[in-house]
C-alpha cells in the first residue's frame, strides 16, 4: 500500500489504523476501486501465510445478486493503494483486465496450496512470485 | 504457527485455510488458550504492516463482561501455535505472565506508531524485533 489514509475508525478497538498498521477487520469490508473511478468490488478478507504471518493475498468480493453469485478475485498485497479521496483501495485494473483475471466462485474455488494457481496470480497482476514452499 | 490444522471452513469463501494459508475472518474470533489447557481470550484481530503486508500482532481481546471493560493484547504473530486438539492457538504464557503483558483498554489504546511500544511487546514475549521505519 503507497499512501495512508488519515480515516480513523470511531471508536474501534485497537487503534484500527496508525501510519503505518491497519487492522485486519478493518480491511475486510474496504472498497475497491479502479483508477478511473469504477467500484470494482469489496475486500472480503485476507489470506495470511500460517508459518511467516505474510498476507498472501486481498480476496476481493465482485458482482454477485443478494449474496449470491459473487466471485472472489485474489489480488496481491502489493497492488492495493489506499485512496483518501475514494475512500478506498485503488487497483491499476480496467474492468476487462479484471474479468480475465484469476477468480472463483464458492462452487468452484481455488487450491491455495498450489503454487500454479499462486504464480498465476502474481503473474496476472506483474508482481514477484512471494517465496513460497 | 508451527502446527495445521485439518478443520476446512463449511462452504465459507476462498477456502479459509489450506495447510499454508489462512483466512484473517477465521483468525478473528479463533481461541487462545495457554499450555495448561487454560482459555486466555480470543483472536480480536490482527495488525498488518501497510507497506508491507507482514502481520505485525495478533490483538487477542481478554476478559471483560457483556462485552465491556475488555483488555487487549497484543501478541507476536510468532508465538501463536495453532492447536488442533484445543480447537485454537496455543501460547506459552501463563495467566500471572499475562496479566503483566502489554495490553490496553478501549479507554487508553496504543500508539502503534511508538517504535518503543512494539519493542516492549517483542521483548515480552522474547521474539526479535520485526523490523520498522
Amino acid at each position: 500500500m503507497q499512501t495512508e489514509t488519515t480515516a480513523v475508525g470511531s471508536g474501534t478497538v485497537a487503534t484500527d489504523e496508525t501510519d503505518r498498521l491497519i487492522a485486519s477487520d478493518k480491511v475486510e469490508g474496504t472498497a475497491v476501486y479502479n483508477r478511473m473511478g469504477e467500484r470494482l468490488g469489496t475486500v472480503h478478507n485476507v489470506m495470511i501465510d500460517k508459518y511467516t504471518g505474510q498476507v498472501a493475498y486481498a480476496v476481493m468480493s465482485f458482482g454477485g445478486f443478494l449474496g449470491m453469485g459473487e466471485s472472489y478475485h485474489p489480488l496481491p498485497w502489493s497492488v492495493l493503494t489506499y485512496d483518501t479521496r475514494q475512500g478506498g483501495y485503488v487497483i491499476d485494473l480496467d474492468r476487462s483486465r479484471l474479468e480475465g483475471a484469476p477468480s472463483y466462485t464458492t462452487s468452484n474455488m481455488p487450491n491455495w496450496s498450489d503454487q500454479s494457481y499462486r504464480r498465476r496470480i502474481d503473474e496476472y497482476y506483474g508482481v514477484p512470485s512471494s517465496g513460497t514452499i
